[in-house]
């Protein structure tokens, strides 16, 4: 007899890359977003949502070359718009609606945006094709006054959040510094090009390769472990010193770094530009208390200063988790933004100043998981059970009376046959009090609660003397439901 | 002189049918979506929030028959997912994620989700390409109970939005009533589907149609005001009666509007079973405390009708609006939903019911506006004006001290040259407050602040004496900054 042949059934997966968020996760992300938005408003930051969607023109880096853009965006085609694609960063979109709505914006515009955006990246462990960006951005303020703010809410968020002062640092540098810094190592001029651009990698990589694989790459060259080399920039050691020292200007307050900076830049313009800008910043945030236990002058920040075109900024959390194999090593950096000048100049010619900062949403959610201080994360409800099925109208109203308290709480509503899947429905669920109330408890007016959360720790350890000592199942008046659930609640620091 | 050709500037301009969201909007939109979600949560409904991007063979209506199908939705290929496309709604999301996570999710399953769904529709007045969706669904619950805690936490989600009671009404029907008025009325059985659908089909115009409307449709036809003409199912008149009556069995109680139709099916088990579920839910209802004033058993309801296999429910806002022509009229419905079955049944092969509500989250908003319930909403900040550009770090420590107090505020960052254009731009910021510190001030250690919101009104309408008594800018100490502002902000109901 011949098989008939069946229609595939649809298989339930998301696409490659991309993922689902469920309950707490979800939670604790919109609690802590909502504490950043705060912190943003109270500084005078509006909110932006800009469409998913951009037309890919305005998006600008991926212009439809080939039949079919896809490279590092999701793209496609519309009758009525052209090329479209899912914004990749806040960045982009935040330049179309400023160029877009520049005369109705106020100047300064000072916006915070949240949202997911989208990659089309080959996915890995734990690289995602889509994620939340969380900015802040001052457009059209020239001052660095606008930096040293932006360096400032940054703290401000950090704690708001739950990192404590001390768990975090944010640290300042300026990219109008390593530009004198070029100059002075006579590495300036159209025709010094290639050099500086294999300057800025090497200074790039000093994390991963160190002050000695930094130095390799200004010099001649540089092998790495698997053989392969790397040409260097071919710098005199005399310049190659001038660069490491910069990196390497540190020291321990603001006002000494500043000076080495300034010893260092002696004699070009820009240099002296960027250090006047770093002192600046120094002495605004000093004088809003803001002092290096929170913010630091680090020429060492090196990230980004090939994008950036003055201050830029990281936060870093300083204390110390463990690695894969189980070595203890820094957090490291949750946020990073700096000053950059032509935002919308490629829509209108006119060059518009603009700084800004971006926070890393899943990193900084980490962090605040290891180090406990995640906010929106909740118990389970409490479980009205169901014994009796022709009584749902009174399971109801018990669970009308603990929702009107505010207290979250379930009737069980599916098939009551097996009272045992309603308790296993409760441990699914993390519920911490099931209510129960059979004929019997019906006929006197009284209700059973189970404390779950007591009941299994006292599975896990209890004696018998503890177990008679301290039930985990109590008898009161239906009356009493109420009352008698919130001090179950509260007795394990569960307020509803 | 042969002109260069310049590269065209790219506009700044979004996608046709998409659009932005300013400071204001997304502020209250956020505040009311948190109201509702601490709802849901209090009800033991879990957030989840899945990947905008789904594979089309999980999304299931458009699969692609053609090279490239972009009917309804916004589709795309990827060389490692196949075809993909963004989500439509929130629910075709939730059938893939439930048949993907069954073994690890509880069931019932009761979860939220909120957030934008695009839908690739020719763009028209209000008609945007994204929007929110915000959804409230329990799976694997087959008992009524589930419906009616649906209708409860919606009419609970209303008040708590800020829509008082009187202001709406949770309406329940039935679909099962409908399908025993078809037996009823002679048009059960796989020969009359066609008939059917025309009644079907009716039922959904009688908000636009009325009642002669849908009986033409039930009879010989209908020809709109255009002369065209819509062919009718045929039924004679006391077929056409008995579909009328359920439509009008509304009556002054639950119970009478029960025995109604119970009368009316009488005979036909499916829609005698669907009366028995709408007197259930009346009846659970009712010991929660949700009486007629809240939620009404109502056989008007038929939008979804259609759509969904057993209950069916909408929430209406009664109050009046005047429409485009002047004219007062019902704000009308803001949410809907009801009980669909066959949620997994594509991807598993198992039934498993569900029932599910929808609100729509702009014209609830809209409404909220109207009656001038939205939250979130706020007045711009406090702004520090630069007098004196060399003290910025002074003006930076007054915004420092207003924050730390919880005040909105910034300092002026654009070019403070041109003193009226920081009056210019706190007017366009909605400032309620301008602090002004000259040389002169500072040396006498005072501030003045200027009330500008009192000073919009006296501008407006006060006479010379009302000027010279209620001084809109007055001098304080510098030490009292703080609290003289906050006075300000209080005196105009903005508390921070």
């Amino acid at each position: 007899m011949a098989k008939v042949k069946k229609t595939p059934r649809p298989r339930a997966e998301t696409p490659k890359g991309f993922r689902d968020y469920f309950g707490t996760d979800v939670a604790e992300r919109s609690a802590m977003l909502a504490t950043i938005a705060e912190v943003y408003h109270r500084y005078g930051f509006d909110a932006l949502e800009t469409s998913a969607v951009e037309t890919v023109e305005a998006l600008g880096k991926f212009l439809p070359d080939v039949d079919r853009p896809n490279e590092g965006v999701f793209a496609w085609e519309l009758d009525d718009s052209g090329w479209v694609a899912l914004r990749y960063d806040l960045t982009a979109p935040l330049a179309r609606v400023y160029a877009q709505h520049r005369n109705d914006l106020p100047t300064p515009y000072r916006r915070y945006a949240m949202g997911p955006v989208w990659r089309n990246e080959k996915p890995g462990p734990g690289r995602f094709r889509q994620f939340y960006q969380c900015d802040a951005d001052t457009v059209g303020a020239p001052s660095v006054a606008a930096d040293a703010e932006i360096c400032a809410m940054l703290s401000d968020t950090l704690e708001a959040v739950g990192i404590d002062r001390g768990d975090y640092v944010v640290r300042v540098n300026n990219r109008k510094v390593l530009n004198g810094v070029m100059e002075v190592a006579g590495l300036a001029g159209d025709e010094k090009e290639a050099e500086r651009g294999i300057v800025l990698r090497a200074i790039d990589k000093l994390d991963r390769l160190g002050p000695d694989g930094v130095r390799a790459l200004l010099g001649e060259g540089r092998k790495d472990d698997s053989g392969d080399f790397t040409e260097g920039a071919g710098l005199a050691r005399e310049q190659a010193d001038v660069v490491m020292g910069f990196m390497e200007a540190g020291r321990d307050t603001g006002a000494e770094t500043v000076a080495a900076l300034r010893a260092l830049v002696a004699g070009s313009a820009v240099g002296t530009a960027g250090v006047d800008e770093l002192e600046t910043i120094a002495a605004l945030l000093d004088a809003q208390g803001y002092g290096p236990d929170r913010i630091v002058i680090d020429p060492s920040v090196v990230r980004g200063l090939g994008y950036y075109t003055g201050p830029v900024f990281e936060a870093e959390l300083t204390f110390e988790i463990l690695d894969e194999k189980g070595r203890p090593r820094q957090f490291g950096s949750v946020a990073g933004g700096g000053r950059y000048d032509d935002l919308v100049k490629r829509f209108t010619g006119q060059e518009v100043p603009a700084t800004g900062v971006s926070i890393g949403v899943d990193r900084l959610l980490a962090a605040l998981r290891m180090k406990g201080r995640v906010a929106g994360a909740s118990h389970g409800p409490v479980i009205v059970t169901v014994m009796d099925r022709d009584r749902m109208a009174d399971y109801q109203a018990m669970v009308g009376e603990l929702r009107q308290a505010g207290i979250r709480a379930e009737v069980y509503l599916g098939n009551p046959k097996n009272f045992g899947n309603q308790l296993k429905y409760a441990d699914k669920r993390g519920s911490p009090v099931a209510v129960i109330q059979g004929g019997d408890e019906a006929d006197r007016d009284v209700v059973q609660l189970k404390d779950l959360i007591l009941g299994a720790k006292l599975a896990e350890t209890a004696s018998l003397e503890e177990w008679k000592d301290r039930p985990s199942q109590v008898e009161v008046p239906r009356g009493d439901l109420v009352a008698q659930v919130r001090e179950m609640l509260a007795r394990h620091g569960a307020d509803g």
